[in-house]
């Protein structure tokens, strides 16, 4: 095999690393890429499973796997890629490679304006009922609705948004082709029909216990905010909710009956300063930034709309005419280089500023 | 009238002034009760409603007011009463200045090992079943449930108390030989007969509006934590537990259904960082300072096993032989003037040191 660009490198590394391996990760950061490919192939990593990754890479037909996630109706979007949600990047070491997207929805768009909506399989009439109607109140007011398509609260978020004509992101643990849990088949397409469906995993794989844990860390890392609707102490659930905070976003938790289980982790996470109260969409909203919803019209008018603090910063700092390079963006805007690189990725995804080479320029206004 | 003494100064004082009343508290602390009374018979107090207080005070038989006490079965505890809760001096200028007691314990006993518990007249049949339960449990546990003989969530936590056959105290906005409300009669004379029934108004005073959140001052004061199994936003229980915040006793919020209104008060408290959240009796036990349980045998044992930090210091603080002054144990247990004087009143009324002019000295050990 003979590995030529960046993106063609990440795709065989997704194929043969194991979800969230931080020691994959940190080898990437080191070499990069091309060069990491190169020492996989040849057993030269230093690392400990360094044989298992160099018989996946051995087994692995990187060359024809974008015509492979096409025949699954699916595309693949690496780090370099243009729809790349940079948010994912706050997961630093355990950044996946490479993700499998399925539906029409622009990830990258997406992942701007949504939030994780995740709870207990097991979950109560109760519960399945917030996630429901919150998750449709959300979608109506242009937020897209993450979540694992598992049974319980995560099936009821996505029901929510779909019954409210929103958009929905499902993240799976197993290939995007292969639907799990088997019940979910129908809703998983619906998804795909409406929003995405995503994973970090290549087509064909299953899942297995230890991606459910990795999986749960790109809900967080993709959503501004997660919220928990009901959650057991020492949960699934609770690993989401502590990736999201680890990463300093905001997790908000439903209250409970204190006689459910099933709000007991929702219970403790308030009382550990993890989570805060949600009492309401209100509360969900007031976190998001945005305390008093605006109407769609306003809303769809610009994505500029959607832009936060830090992208709105950087946006105003680029020159009405000409080009600025990232050193010269870094002084103009104020802000640390990671902050500036990351608003001005998201801008170019929005198309409010184009690439070119060694810096942005603004794009040109769409005519009225 | 002629008073003579601190307690006949201050059960006239009581006769007059309404509950609550910081203005007539500031003139008691600048002059002292006898004084004071001879200012407001005299229309000298300054203050804006001073006609209304000597115009009561003229009405006032405070000479047999001991006996009219009695006749309804009765006592009356001022401040410079032994039987007086030293917790309630951290109501400041709105110290009651006397309390008409009912019932066979000691008040200033059982406030050392006591709770509010407290919640909304309209609650649910959740809140009512935690109310009644929980008290049941910290009753049995030789915890004293205050509470104020309302609808709902007080009954139930009198009423759990007094099932499980443990001590309970209601403190009345009116009279104690008032019942209110009419409803309650059975209840309110049951808790008589096996806690207190209290109250800052002389007999025969009927409820008002007012006294209601006046009297639930002294609800928060006595409590060494306050329990909030439900609230609406913005009620009476709101103004409990904000009282004692205010005094820094801690308080506890019981999470419930989000889409009861029962509960939103609870949440309000928790968010707004004023209440922990209450999962289960261990966290309203934890708060205490006993996160486990001690045998019912323990607990008996001793009253010293009651005492909190600041008793033991001063109690460590006590020569083994002969007296000391206050000076002398301000000096000897390092803490202040207020904080000295509230223990040392403290251990006195627990019978584990005695008064002696000018001073206090251990109190000899019970023989085995």
């Amino acid at each position: 095999m003979d590995v030529v660009s960046d993106r063609q490198a990440l795709i065989s590394l997704a194929h043969c690393v194991e979800p969230g391996d931080a020691a994959a990760g940190r080898l990437l950061a080191e070499h990069g890429a091309v060069e990491l490919v190169r020492r996989v192939a040849t057993g030269r990593t230093g690392l400990r499973h360094g044989d298992a990754l160099e018989a996946r890479m051995a087994t692995a037909d990187v060359d024809h796997a974008d015509a492979r996630a096409e025949r699954c109706g699916a595309r693949i979007v690496t780090r370099v890629d243009r729809e790349w949600p940079t948010q994912l990047n706050a997961l630093g070491e355990q950044t996946p490679f490479a993700l499998w997207v399925t539906g029409a929805a622009d990830l990258r768009l997406l992942a701007l304006r949504s939030l994780a909506v995740v709870g207990a399989r097991a979950c109560t009439a109760y519960g399945e009922e917030i996630a429901r109607s919150w998750s449709a109140e959300l979608a109506s007011q242009q937020w897209c609705v993450l979540s694992g398509a598992a049974y319980g609260i995560d099936a009821a978020a996505h029901r929510g948004a779909l019954a409210a004509e929103g958009t929905t992101v499902a993240v799976l643990a197993g290939g995007v082709d292969v639907p799990y849990p088997r019940a979910h088949v129908a809703l998983i397409a619906a998804i795909a029909d409406q929003g995405l469906v995503i994973s970090e995993t290549p087509p064909g794989e299953a899942v297995r216990r230890q991606r459910f844990l990795s999986r749960n860390r790109i809900i967080a890392a993709l959503g501004r905010a997660t919220l928990v609707v009901e959650a057991a102490i020492r949960s699934g659930t609770a690993s989401t909710a502590h990736a999201a905070a680890a990463m300093n976003r905001p997790v908000l938790a439903v209250p409970g009956p204190v006689t459910s289980a099933a709000s007991a982790g929702c219970h403790r996470m308030i009382s550990d300063g993890e989570a805060i109260v949600a009492g309401d969409v209100a509360d969900v909203l007031g976190v998001l930034d945005l305390g008093h919803p605006r109407s769609p019209a306003v809303v769809s008018r610009s994505p500029r709309d959607d832009l936060d603090l830090r992208e709105r910063v950087v946006l105003d700092a680029m020159p009405a005419r000409g080009a600025i390079g990232l050193d010269g963006l870094i002084r103009s805007a104020g802000l640390g280089r990671e902050d500036v690189m990351a608003a001005a990725g998201v801008l170019t995804g929005l198309g409010v500023v184009v690439e070119e080479s060694g810096g942005w320029r603004l794009a040109p206004r769409p005519r009225a």
